[in-house]
């Protein structure tokens, strides 16, 4: 597997899926259940999330998790 | 999504990948570079691992991060 940071893969498909649904961070943070500030400290690559904040960020994209991994959208 | 609980399709998926690949626990937590404890607590689904942790199992099992949360292997 390359060496390339999860968390920087993570943190830009986050937000590339969030733009491309028109969703702004507060949409997303309250369709998702998390806090705003948490969303945006995210999407900058700031925090080493876990599986439970993965699958809410996911289900509030509506997408699946795979989808936040991968490695090129 | 179909709200399945993301930790046991994570540890369930960790497990089988382990076994698959003729890898003990302990052999696992060396290439991880995570505690053999570690290990055996995600894989019964006893931990909400973080993004850093996910990237060190999918490298230790040396798969992508999309197979370990694959709805089915």
């Amino acid at each position: 597997m390359i060496k390339s940071d999860v968390i920087s893969i993570f943190s830009q498909n986050m937000k590339e899926l969030r733009v491309k649904k028109g969703l702004t961070q507060e949409e997303l943070s309250f369709k998702a259940g998390l806090h705003r500030n948490y969303i945006s400290d995210t999407e900058r690559g700031r925090r080493n999330v876990s599986l439970k904040a993965v699958q809410k960020i996911a289900s509030g994209l509506e997408v699946t998790i795979q989808e936040l991994f991968a490695q090129t959208i």
